[in-house]
């Protein structure tokens, strides 16, 4: 048939420039033959039985189905004293990973050169548990939940990335000078199964530590994991390395199989519907996914479309130094894509 | 009287390098005749009375008198299951403020120029309250703290310090948006303390923006004041950004007018006793010690000397790319000292 071989993927266009940058991707995967059937889906949160806020039943179908999201930004949060969405389709889909590759981009000039590094947040708990007290009057508690699985999960899920992307090493992050018992648990998963991947390289350093050094020479570091918090700084200050949120692509690894890829700046109101975006970072995570399916080869093919536009410096969005339209950046890659067949 | 004017304070030299960069000072401070009188003091835990760890009655009573520390690395812990000197530092004196002012040594490289800004870090409580505990097996929760007092208390200091080191504005660092409570506290303080200093400008930011915003373009921070594990991170991050701890000051702010400046770097035992090592960022943080006790002329002498010296790139430390040593760099400084006078 003629959609022998094709998957499935549910596209959440987003907010703003979301459905712009998202065409952009449409066209490219066109352009490289991508064996991709969109789903488009909206998945703004509608309130649900109990007044709970919940994702349309319809994008969860979705998703539970294809199993493979594509994400532009949201307009978010949605309402007054509701969680961000964000947190909310991490809830719905038990979105335990948060991979984001920092490597520099060829041309774009930024303090660095030959960042190469991939940060793995756990994304479940931590400081985001969102339990706290008032002990008394003027006197506050946040609790910080660090358990034995989900630690395990995510240390097993940063091995396994290493292993299956060519990395050599993997530095778990954290402070058990400090909190002895929760990164102290953190820590000893990590160390635990590191013991079944004897070809990685497994180091420990402090999150101080490891934000000195980053700045000083990123160049020393691999694959980093930590915990929530960690992982929500560290994550930011790589991707400002490498040029910040418009270039940098980022994945959310779900459990039974689901994972949601992302770009993860904002939507630009500013700029929505002007063809003045810069659909980069949706596009990488679009090629995260495709390295995730197993579709190296057209991952492969889009990237480097996209690096040798950027390269090139002649068809630019505005955020990226030069004059040119979303639809010219687009189709300068598709153009590259359709040379190197 | 010989000592007419003359400010005692308590010299903690340290371990390793401690010494010789302690010399160093005292002799560059003699070269710019500050009315400085050094009491030195060992402060490395010794077992108190019902086996508590506690600093030397002696160096307790120095400081409690003279008020003013200037403190070298300490080789830390002490003894296994024991907090750091730092940790115990902080307690005995109630240190309540870390700041540390990052600014950019010219003639020393590094990806950023035109850095100035200082961080200011509550030193009490928050992630590093100490209180965890084992739920059930494999579940571990860490208690962050945060209370009105302590949160404004380091909210007035940061406000104070803006205005008496002509500073336009003050940055609270937080993440309210997920600890809504704790930090939500922290912020409503920063908040109404800025009401009364209508002359400094008041921003609010979330840390992971910080950490972005940072690497891209440090320029744009002044004065930023968060809670303490944000500030042990950001405080680390910003000295990467100037050069590393080998040439950023630290000082630590206490109750009862209490305060001790220190290097943060470590003791380096490899060199130790070598006359290699470079005393520029306990020199900085004797600049600092001098400015908050009033001397600013002193201070800024031999600040001026200090960065001349590494402007002028011929008498360096191996560190900082040359071939000179300790006593070598710290000659030159008193030679320049002379030549401003
Ligand atoms: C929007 C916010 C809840 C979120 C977080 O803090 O995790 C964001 O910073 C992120 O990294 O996705
Ligand atoms: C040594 C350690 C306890 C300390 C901390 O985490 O506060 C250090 O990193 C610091 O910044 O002084």
């Amino acid at each position: 048939s003629f959609n022998r071989g094709m998957q499935t993927v549910t596209l959440i266009p987003g907010d703003g420039i979301g459905p712009e940058i998202s065409t952009a991707v449409i066209k490219i995967f066109e352009a490289a033959k991508a064996p991709i059937r969109w789903e488009e889906r909206n998945v703004t949160a509608i309130k649900g039985p109990g007044g709970r806020w919940m994702i349309p039943p319809d994008a969860k179908e979705s998703m539970d189905k294809s199993k493979i999201g594509l994400k532009g930004p949201l307009k978010t949060p949605i309402a007054a004293g509701h969680p961000s969405m964000n947190l909310l389709l991490r809830k719905t889909f038990d979105l335990y990973a948060n991979v984001r590759p920092c490597i520099s981009i060829e041309g774009y000039k930024t303090p660095y050169t030959d960042v190469d590094l991939v940060t793995i947040r756990e994304n479940t708990e931590g400081e985001y548990s969102g339990i706290e007290h008032v002990i008394v009057d003027g006197v506050v508690q946040s609790i910080k939940l660090i358990t034995e699985n989900a630690s395990r999960r995510i240390a097993e899920y940063a091995f396994e990335y290493a292993r299956n992307n060519q990395r050599t090493s993997v530095t778990a992050v954290h402070k058990a000078n400090i909190m002895r018992m929760s990164d102290g648990l953190f820590l000893r998963k990590c160390r635990e199964v590191a013991e079944n991947y004897k070809d990685i390289k497994f180091t420990e350093m402090y999150l101080d530590t490891v934000c000195l050094n980053m700045v000083q020479d990123p160049t020393q570091f691999d694959v980093l994991v930590m915990p929530n918090l960690y992982g929500d700084i560290l994550s930011d200050l790589c991707a400002g390395l490498i040029g910040g949120l418009g270039v940098t692509p980022s994945g959310n690894i779900g459990a039974n199989g689901v994972a949601i890829f992302e770009s993860v700046h904002g939507t630009a109101p500013d700029i929505a519907g002007m063809d003045l975006a810069n659909p980069t970072a949706l596009l990488l995570s679009a090629v995260m996914m495709l390295r995730h399916m197993g579709l190296h080869d057209y991952g492969n093919k889009i990237q480097t479309a996209c690096f040798d536009t950027i390269r090139d410096k002649k068809v630019l969005t505005k955020d990226l130094g030069g004059n040119s339209k979303c639809s010219e950046f687009t189709a300068d890659i598709c153009r590259r894509i359709q040379d190197l067949d």
